[in-house]
Parts: C-alpha cells; sequence; structure tokens
C-alpha cells in the first residue's frame, strides 16, 4: 500500500470481490434491477412487527446470503463491517448479534458501503485477513419516521426530495480472491456546504461527491476517460447535475463517465415525483446487482465507485445547523 | 500482521500513540483525574447553546489538542477515526466538519475509544500511514435526553445507572513512533445477553468483556499475569464484578488485573448514588490521561484495553428487544 497525493491509497489489488448479495423492498423489486436482487420481500413489513425490525431482518437476510453465495462459515470471516441509518445503527445490531463475527460498526450515513469497502480494503493489504463482509441497509418507513415525517401524517413533498431504498447490500471481499479487485481508495473529508434542507440530499451532497473525485483523479494522474463508469452513490437527478458541474470546475469533465445509483433502482413510473432514490442501501444494491455484474463479465472493466453521504440529524437541524457531508471513493477494477 | 487463533490480530508494534487529549466537563473536572485534563469545562454547555452542540465543542477542542500536541497540522494526519453515542453521530459531524482530514465515522457506542484503535492500528500494519487520529465523546446531559428522560424531569434512577461522563478524548497513532505501542487486537462480536434495563448497562455489558478477555487470552496463549492491569472501558461497580466472575467460568482469574474507567472518573462524594460512570468519553479520557500517562512513565509496562459497548437504542426496547453489546480489546505495551 502507497499514499498517493492528498487522500489517496494505491492497494495492490489483491483483494477481490468474492461474493455478494441484495434483498430490496416491493417497490424496488419492480423496478429493473428486480429481477436481480437474491430476495424482494412482498410488503414493507419483511414479515416483522415494525419497519426497525423489517430493516433488521433485511440486513440479516443479506448477511445469511453472502455467507452462502461465498461458501464460507461465520468462523471463516475475520471481520464484519457495517453500518446503517437508524439511530444507534439498530439495523446493524440485529443483524449481527450473536453471529459470532466480530465487527466493527460504522456510521458514515449512505456512504457506509463506500466506507466499508475502504476500511476492509485497507485493513487487507496488512494481509493476515482471508475473508471481511461489508455491509448496509436502510428502509424507506423507518428513515421517513426518523427523519422527517412518519408515514402516517401523509405529507408532501418537494420534487427535490429523494426516496430512501428500502432494501439491503454486501459483498464479501477476500485476499487474492475473485477476478474483481480493489485498486485504490480516497476516504473524504466530512464538508460542510450550508445545506439546511433535509429534502434535498443530492444538492447537499453534490460538492462532497465532487471534491473526492477530483481528489481521487488528481492523486491517482487518471483522466476521468480512464474509468468506463463513475458511479456516485445517491445524488439522484438533481444532484447529479450539480456534481457534474462542480467537478467541471474543479477541472475535470466527467459527463461522460457520470452515472448516479439514485437513479438506477425505481421503475420510471415511481421516480416521476422524486429526483430519484438515497439511502444506506440504495448505492449498496445497484453496486451489488448490475455493477458487480457487469464487472464480472467484463461489460465493464474500471468503476470509480463514489458513496456519498449526508450526515443529516435531525438535533443538528433543530439546531439551525446545516447538514454536513462524506464521499469516499473507491476504485474497483476487472482483473 | 498475523491472525492467531479465533479473533485476534497480531500486530508489529510498530504503531506507537505520540499524542493524548482529554478534555471534560466540571463534575469530572473535580474527580481524580482533573488535574490531568488538558480543559475542563466551566458547566455542561461549554460556551455552545445545547447540549448536544457542547459535546461538538468538546470533541473539537480534544482534535485541536491532539494536532498542537503531536506537533502535526491537519495535511499530516492520513485519517481521523471517531464516533459518539449521539444519534447520526452527531458529535463527531461537528468536530469534524471542514477540517480537511479523511474521516472514517464509526459506530461502536461506548467502545468506541477501543474500536478506532483496532482499526487504526490494523489499517496502520498496511504501511502507507504515518498518522490516525482516534477520538469520541459522550454528554451526561444529552444522553440522558436521547436515551432515557431528559433531566428537567428530575426522574430517579436505580443504583445500578452509571452517570454518562461529559467528556471527549483521543490520540494519535503514529507508525513507528511513541514509546507505547500496541502488539495486538481482538476485535469483538455483538452478543445479546437478553438484559433489557437500560438502568443497568454495566450488567449488559459484562458478558461481552468477558468472552473478549477470554478469547484475547486464549488467542494469544497470554496468562492475566502477562498484563499489569486489564482496564475494562465503563463497567461500573456491578459490572466489573460480573465481569470478573464470568471471566473466571471461562477459565481465567483476572480479579488482580481487572480494573473498569467506570470507577476512576468521578469523585467519591460523585459517586454515590451511581454504579460508576460510562459513556465514549468514559473510557477515552481514562485511557487518555492516567493509564497512557503510567505507561509512558514505566508505572505500567502492559495493559489490555478493553473497550465496551452497549449498542443500546430506544427503538430496540420499544420492540421489547434486548440490548446488544460488544466489546473490542487492545493490547498496549510500552516499547
Amino acid at each position: 500500500m502507497i499514499k498517493l497525493g492528498e487522500n489517496t491509497f494505491w492497494l495492490s489489488g489483491r483483494t477481490g470481490i468474492t461474493a455478494r448479495a441484495a434483498v430490496a423492498g416491493p417497490i424496488e423489486g419492480k423496478g429493473p434491477l428486480g429481477e436481480m436482487f437474491d430476495k424482494v420481500y412482498k410488503d414493507e413489513k419483511c414479515g416483522q412487527t415494525s419497519w426497525e425490525m423489517a430493516e433488521g431482518q433485511m440486513l440479516s437476510d443479506c448477511l445469511d446470503t453472502i455467507l452462502v453465495k461465498g461458501g464460507k462459515t461465520p468462523q471463516e470471516v475475520d471481520l464484519l463491517l457495517s453500518g446503517d441509518l437508524l439511530n444507534q445503527c439498530m439495523s446493524t445490531a440485529i443483524a449481527t448479534r450473536d453471529r459470532n463475527i466480530p465487527t466493527l460498526g460504522l456510521y458514515g450515513a449512505c456512504s457506509t458501503m463506500a466506507e466499508s469497502m475502504c476500511i476492509a480494503s485497507l485493513i487487507m493489504e496488512g494481509a493476515a485477513t482471508r475473508n471481511i463482509i461489508c455491509m448496509t441497509s436502510s428502509h424507506y418507513c423507518s428513515a421517513e419516521k426518523q427523519f422527517r415525517f412518519p408515514l402516517e401524517l401523509g405529507g408532501q413533498k418537494p420534487k427535490s426530495s429523494q426516496s430512501t431504498v428500502t432494501g439491503a447490500g454486501g459483498n464479501m471481499l477476500t485476499w487474492d480472491g475473485g477476478n474483481v479487485c480493489i485498486t485504490a481508495v480516497t476516504p473524504g473529508c466530512v464538508r460542510d456546504p450550508g445545506v439546511t434542507d433535509s429534502n434535498n440530499m443530492g444538492g447537499a451532497m453534490a460538492p462532497a461527491a465532487a471534491t473526492t473525485i477530483a481528489t481521487h483523479l488528481k492523486d491517482t494522474s487518471r483522466p476521468p476517460e480512464y474509468y468506463d463508469m463513475i458511479l456516485t452513490g445517491d445524488l439522484g437527478e438533481l444532484g447529479k447535475e450539480m456534481c457534474g458541474q462542480l467537478t467541471m470546475e474543479l477541472g475535470y469533465d466527467i459527463s461522460k463517465q457520470l452515472q448516479d445509483a439514485g437513479t438506477m433502482v425505481y421503475a420510471p413510473e415511481e421516480s416521476i415525483n422524486t429526483a430519484g432514490t438515497s439511502g444506506c442501501g440504495c448505492s449498496a444494491v445497484v453496486l451489488n446487482t448490475v455493477i458487480l455484474d457487469k464487472l464480472e463479465k467484463g461489460e465493464l472493466n474500471k468503476v470509480l465507485f463514489v458513496g456519498t453521504g449526508a450526515l443529516h440529524s435531525p438535533a443538528l437541524l433543530n439546531e439551525k445547523q446545516p447538514i454536513p457531508v462524506i464521499a469516499h471513493a473507491v476504485s474497483i477494477e476487472r482483473r
């Protein structure tokens, strides 16, 4: 491992992705990724008594699926990195309790999938770990209740708002495994662009994404064309446009490469009233279905995955404080 | 780095602690550690408008102090690992925003100080990082408001309850630096011992601490006597006693080595109505004052620091779910 430039760590490329899973709610199941999910739940409760328990169940099912698809017992997994949006990462606690896998809890809001892969691949360079599982979840109903208003209020939303993905996704990183590997990571800094609108997460996160992308390209001396795709986590339509413009202002034209996971989950008829989707589960289910599938098959060769997180806290907004944001980049390449 | 036994990572010992800081509230300032704090605030608001903002200010001051004492600019710090007890780790967001240091957010409840040192020292073995800052905070008033009842209600508490430390602590880990280094880490698993009483955190966490301590001793083939002290994070009087008994049942008599940070913060007259202190700040301020001071001076040579965390969520308790718990161990030795 070598540190490059400001914030980028150049990895050996020996850490590969050997299993991946994604489960999702019924609306997500009807979207373009529907066929690729390992499980689609019939309703938002996922057989549980509450939305929070449902989210925990999804993450738990996701973990089971990763273990089965990776062909590993819990004893063969060295570390489990997980976090989610619920207060005290409740979903992670539910999914990991009594699993007998050493667990490191994360809080990176919607950047968690990328954050977990950054940490896991950095740790793996030290070479004592064979398998690390990275995962995260979110749930539309539990997130609205916690961050905005309970759904029962029937509140209306502006078109800038994004819907939290009901789903969980994750993968297993294995030293010297898989045909898709991680070649570099650029962990991001917490930024405070001054946005206070909790219905405009994409606008809040776009500056963080742009900064991390520009830092990564500068640190690695890679032009945008190096990548087949630069995939941001959950900026939505508005945030994606802003991110492209802001990255251009920082000297990089990424218009040909930029895609956003927040525009890939819902069917067109579902997304008509929103700017797209968001939530920890958003980038997690997109990465761990269509993106890694294309990388494994050679339909994509090099993807810069940029998890974006709004560290949005209702208590911070009550204090009239803006929403801090962060973005972490993971360079994923076909061997 | 070599993996030993079930869950322990044997490190090169090249990661040392080169700076440390701890700041605290007025009650903590009157306790036995008072003289050792870098800053003691006159009141719980720390010059801010709310308890949450006060906690963020403490953590921010702690970060400033680590940078000054370590003689490093933000540009010289490769990574910052931080988490706290507030929903969405609000205190971390406040302290880290616009610092220009790549930041990885953690959620490990009161185990955060140990969790951050586990991750940092594992990452450092890959050798590209020079300096990583680890830190955390908690605040009595913000924690009571969020997890139990607002202080204004004047609720009474059972004697098993512990008071959250108002304080922040952290340190800088440096590759090939310092005379005190990290020789091994044992990240813990999430356990669910079935405790549902949010006023008995020590009882909930004791089984996690005992399991992690026994795993560490077994994995490393070290007898308890190898350590001058086994320091748990915040079990309090009751939890400490339980931890000793449970570790004995697992085959290790640690009665001579076991100490708990939750019994070291308050002056005797303050602790008379509680079982001790807890909170992320508890183990953070104890480790980063008296414990590391004694290690640096040679008054202690080998300490097993076991951060203990109750992943307690009010929403989980509303679901009649027990409190999941975790404990991470960090072996800290004088070179």
